[in-house]
């Protein structure tokens, strides 16, 4: 097939630890981050076994549709490595003892007091007109081989640390004197708490057909996410691309748009409290410390979080939370007002600004008809002393701690709303 | 090509976010382990983009050499989710809208007290003769498909839980009733805290010769796991050939093998409680609330968890634990002498039999030479009144989330050797 078909890059892993799920693929996602970062399309990973009839199938298919062929693992010095071997005899070339490669193979030996085992030798063969991929770290060596004009191929130990080492002492720098990497992709993800997937994008609409920058949705752990990538000279130029977009998206999600790329919650209602200079207490059920937990997740956060009462055994809302027990009686443990009285209660006896406070029913046990598992109240007491509460239900049949999940992300969302909500009475 | 060649499975994985590097190929290492387990050869995975095309060349592929091809992502509502749409015109079959498929999905919005936007209809659209590969946890639906004699298709949502799921409820007994998994793979998993890796290996020595039942050790999040194997006729069988083996691990392993498989350091503290019919209280700082997320993780850790002290702000720790401010003055906010007392206040203002206590350093900032990041002290008040504690020096380097890690489970790991050593006694 003409060379005009070729395009881009594939990563090609080699090692039967892959096959049986013993470990997981590390190396195809760094590969593949770094090759989106260049810029360089990327259009197919394979996991293969150390078996050469395998190999050269997959080979064959990489030198019909791209133009960099990157592989991973099988150049070790046991006999069940065999990429070096694959590749030169499906270009029918022989493997060349490499002398200048064999004399550093063994320095490295040297170096750390041993001698060089007989196998290694094998490490010094490179296919006939390869050159070495040097590799500082560790004592295989990788390759890099033009076989056929515009079709390049680079081996790499299945070692994460040599692979990255060699990957940007190396192999980017031959990429790049080669023309690739002149044009990069830069993404922005714009994180919601709130809407659904489909809701969301229902209201993008339109959005999804762009070329450049392009707009796709994910959803991940009870959020959606909305990725924008554009494609420009440089990382500048990406930013200004995209800049229109990023601002029709967060507009349309509103209130729902909570961030982007590593905010979370957490992170987002940090920065609130930190800029209204206020502190945050919050009462706790179901969720356990879940909340706080995620709070004092991000470094820092004792300058607002002051505390929590993890308030499992009712017992424990009347003691320290002052909750009516009366309350508890007529309403329910789980009800509107005992998690109002909750909220003032943390923030009355861990003297803050903000109170929050979550009850629920997690499950798998303890629902009934009238209040299920997953209905949850939140409540939130403002440093004026008013309370605002919210009625969730999550969905029980995802389980426990899914629950748990979404009712400590929602208690943080909804601070988040009501400090937002603050800042713009003020 | 004849159907004679085709040999087992093959995985391919639909999604961007895989070729742009986003995330990491999990599914695909879950569906090799599964594989692996009921014996069935599996030599190719694909990472493919949404594109059908492309999708189509890999089947292709697939169609020569494999027997069954497992499909995850793509089969959301979006208009990037194409695999089903792949798939049917792959095989020249049109896109039917499966009646009981779409009442199924607007069911499930309808349980969420939401109606079903227009593009979720999509997800009711099968490749004709197909049937459904139900999803009880989510709203995408799957595919099981014999477009030829002896070809299989599966397709699964890219969400991991649900695919996890949809694998045990219905993929594995479709299989099974296909005369695959006869000779299958059994694993029992021992988990060890508070022993290395390389300590415990040199304990077990020879056993790693051992072939069938097989011993492989692996470390994961600061515990150390041992994975025995037997290849089997059965289930049963299986578990009798490796019997002797799990004896002999747990006997080296002694007090520092906490539990097995689905075990956790919470759980295995949760059935120790309940055993002794005794509950617990706790008092944490830099954890945040970890210790009481992992212990109310448990369904029904409420019969021994009464609840927890947050006191991220010192204050916290005079005012609700009742410890002197004179000690906290003398001896430093971290120190053995607060974390025992807030140990015996937590046990105190929640009344319960016991009370744990973590204080520690979680970094980035608050190390000093003396008290450095990672540097934890755990107290252990039991029903007596006795207050047992101890020291812990993490390794700052892997970072804050690293130390609240190990500081929350060597929390729960205290109280299990606690609850022991008194269940010894009685």
């Amino acid at each position: 097939m003409p060379a005009a078909t070729r395009s881009g890059a594939e990563i090609i892993c080699i090692g039967t630890e892959l096959l049986l799920g013993e470990i997981l693929n590390s190396n195809a996602q760094f590969l593949a981050g770094e090759l989106a970062a260049l810029g360089i399309p990327h259009h197919f990973q394979t996991v293969v076994g150390d078996n050469i009839p395998r190999i050269h199938s997959v080979l064959e298919l990489a030198r019909q549709r791209s133009q960099i062929v990157l592989f991973t693992g099988g150049i070790g010095p046991t006999p069940d490595d065999l990429t070096h071997e694959a590749i030169s005899s499906f270009f029918e070339k022989p493997l060349v003892e490499n002398p200048e490669l064999l004399a550093e193979i063994e320095r490295k030996f040297a170096e750390r007091g041993r001698e060089m085992p007989p196998s290694n030798r094998k490490q010094a063969l490179l296919p006939e007109g390869a050159s070495e991929l040097p590799n500082p770290v560790g004592s295989a060596p990788g390759a890099i081989w033009e076989p056929e004009p515009d079709f390049i191929l680079m081996t790499f130990p299945g070692v994460p640390r040599e692979m990255h080492r060699m990957w940007s002492d190396t192999a980017v720098p031959t990429l790049r004197s080669r023309g690739w990497g002149r044009e990069i992709f830069h993404s922005k993800v714009l994180r919601f708490w709130g809407i659904s997937e489909s809701g969301l994008a229902e209201q993008l609409g339109d959005l999804f057909d762009s070329q450049n920058p392009t707009v796709a949705p994910y959803a991940g752990k009870g959020e959606v996410r909305i990725r924008i990538t554009a494609r420009a000279a440089s990382e500048d130029s990406a930013r200004q691309l995209m800049a229109p977009t990023v601002q029709t998206v967060q507009q349309i999600g509103g209130i729902h748009c909570y961030g982007s790329d590593d905010d979370t919650l957490a992170s987002v209602v940090g920065e609130l409290l930190t800029r209204s200079r206020s502190r945050v207490a919050l009462a706790e059920t179901c969720t356990g410390g879940w909340i706080g937990q995620l709070l004092t997740s991000i470094p820092g956060s004792s300058a607002y979080f002051t505390g929590s009462v993890v308030a499992y055994d009712n017992a424990v809302k009347e003691t320290i939370l002052g909750v009516d027990k009366e309350l508890s009686m007529t309403h329910g443990a789980v009800s509107v007002e005992v998690v109002a009285q909750m909220a003032l209660g943390a923030q009355w006896a861990l003297d803050t600004d903000w109170g929050v406070a979550m009850s629920g029913i997690s499950g798998p046990e303890g629902g009934t008809a009238e209040k299920p598992v997953g209905l949850t109240y939140i409540a939130i007491a403002d440093p004026d002393g008013s309370v605002s509460t919210s009625e969730h239900r999550f969905a029980a049949r995802r389980g426990r701690e899914w629950v748990r999940w979404l009712a400590a992300q929602t208690a943080l969302d909804r601070l988040r709303r009501a400090l937002l909500g603050a800042s713009e009475g003020a």
